[in-house]
């Protein structure tokens, strides 16, 4: 069976322009974790499903993943990932905009070449498609909120969820669905990827302010430093007293100028808080949810032991 | 049944966030001549297909098209559309970037609500995702001749197919598909729209340089002040002599100072070396192409003369 790498390089063989495709083969061939991959062969191995099939259900979701990447990234005004430049650095805007939606479209072309029953494909795509504008849906709210005064923790949490909690859903489902799983075993991992995904970005949020700076791979603070509206942030928020809740709401209202001042000043008014406990906790309540949405997948225990391990592992992860 | 317009407020109503659908309903809402859709009806009304469900197709189709205007406005840096303000223009360029994805994927998402053979849908489906591909490799390849400093009629040909006939082919040959027309007529439609969509843009290429301007509805000579490589200007670098090559080539190098006199001047050229006849003889040629295309369409004369007329009328509007 070809790996993933090697099957991206298949679809990619002698297409031009070159312009078009170099960007999409440079992000493809980049080595993220992955992980996108991982849950739909996770959730076809549970039902005994074609695991070499899976794989264009697999790289479907990583192109479209690399996709939402690519015009982040110029949303975003981002020169790195991953230790390298992005497309929008390395080559220009129009380039971005133009590869990452032929990417788009290879994505779903993927899912197409399925042969099986045609009832199936036709499933995974509806999903793939609501995965793809909930995923849209997810990024507009996220712009929206950094120029949104009030942000309620119920909203922060649902831009999550769309954004990055219902691709880890639909790789689930999308792979039970594949494997001719029972109905209510492929909502349980819809709404275990659900619960992954939150968590997951919740633990992300506070690594990105207390994590051991060598083993974390990006710079800490960086959510500070960007007045991003973080679990945290907002949880600081809903506990302050009046002078603590002016510092946050000063500091967050103007771009960083002496980011170490601001991070440690921040960062005391989340310590006073015990926001990172507060968030912890939430974290784990996520992931407890994760964990009993397992119980209604109806396959045996030791089956399903591998799906709980990676969700232990993915939020105690220090980078 | 219902229009065009009430099926798209239909899928948009209630759709949040503001800031993703707003610019949707703004663009699909603006009537364009909504020619695409026509396309796809009139293909499947040559078999006698269901015109209400193929109304998903049409609608695809004029998602689709929308998606590519939103994007290639951000990337042109266009302020206008229709005589309305882009959405780039009137919004931003990440609102236009993430609107624009939406847009596309709920194209997908129309076809997926068909209600007919599978297979019928998933070989529709495949039209559809190949036609949106070679659009955008139709893009990049317009985005790369601006700045290659040798394109080739070829090149150029190749370039307006992508981008502009392969989107009449996929309309017509989708609508036969879904109306399970026989796969000779099916080919037969997709090469109609091959061909017609090819004079079509070089129609407007002359009309671009040479239409009466109170019918045409852009300013007159925007190819020439934007330095566009068009059929008309490559035939004349093609023909001309040491002298012309020059001033074309010199005057093409540069942004736009005088347009009145680059306009004259480049005219003056395109007269003397007569590239509007030339240009006009080959969409004639692409026309009879297509008109031919059409013995292949196994219907009754009379049913496949209304494309013959919109061929003509096509090719001879004078806006």
């Amino acid at each position: 069976m070809k790996t993933l790498e090697e099957s991206f390089e298949a679809v990619l063989a002698g297409k031009k322009p070159q312009n078009l495709y170099e960007p999409i083969s440079y992000i493809l061939m980049q080595s993220g974790k992955r992980l996108r991959p991982q849950l739909v062969h996770f959730a076809v191995d549970l039902f005994d499903g074609d695991a070499e099939q899976a794989q264009l259900i697999a790289m479907a979701f990583e192109m479209l993943h690399n996709f939402t990447l690519i015009h982040d990234d110029i949303m975003d005004v981002a020169p790195i990932r991953r230790g390298k430049e992005t497309v929008y650095k390395k080559w220009n805007s129009n380039i971005a905009i133009l590869s990452g939606d032929a990417l788009a479209i290879m994505a779903f072309q993927q899912l197409l070449k399925l042969d099986c029953d045609r009832e199936l494909i036709l499933e995974i795509a509806k999903v793939f498609a609501q995965t793809s504008l909930e995923i849209c849906e997810g990024q507009q709210y996220d712009l929206d909120f950094e120029t949104q005064s009030a942000v309620s923790i119920d909203e922060y949490v649902n831009m999550i969820r769309l954004k990055t909690a219902v691709m880890f859903a639909g790789c689930l489902k999308s792979g039970a669905i594949f494997a001719q799983a029972d109905a209510e075993s492929e909502q349980a991992l819809y709404d275990f990827g659900i619960h992954l995904g939150i968590a997951f970005q919740l633990a992300d949020d506070v690594l990105d302010v207390y994590a051991d700076s060598p083993a974390f791979g990006k710079t800490i603070g960086g959510d500070i430093r960007d007045n991003k509206k973080t679990y945290l942030y907002l949880k600081a928020l809903e506990l302050a007293e009046p002078a603590q809740r002016k510092q946050l709401e000063e500091l967050f209202a103007v771009p960083t100028v002496n980011f170490e001042e601001k991070y440690q000043t921040i960062r005391a008014i989340f310590d006073a808080l015990q926001v990172k406990t507060i968030t912890e906790n939430k974290v784990r309540q996520y992931v407890e949810m994760a964990v009993a949405d397992l119980d209604k997948v109806h396959v045996a225990e030791e089956k399903k032991s591998a799906l709980k391990s990676l969700a232990l592992k993915l939020i105690d992860r220090k980078k």
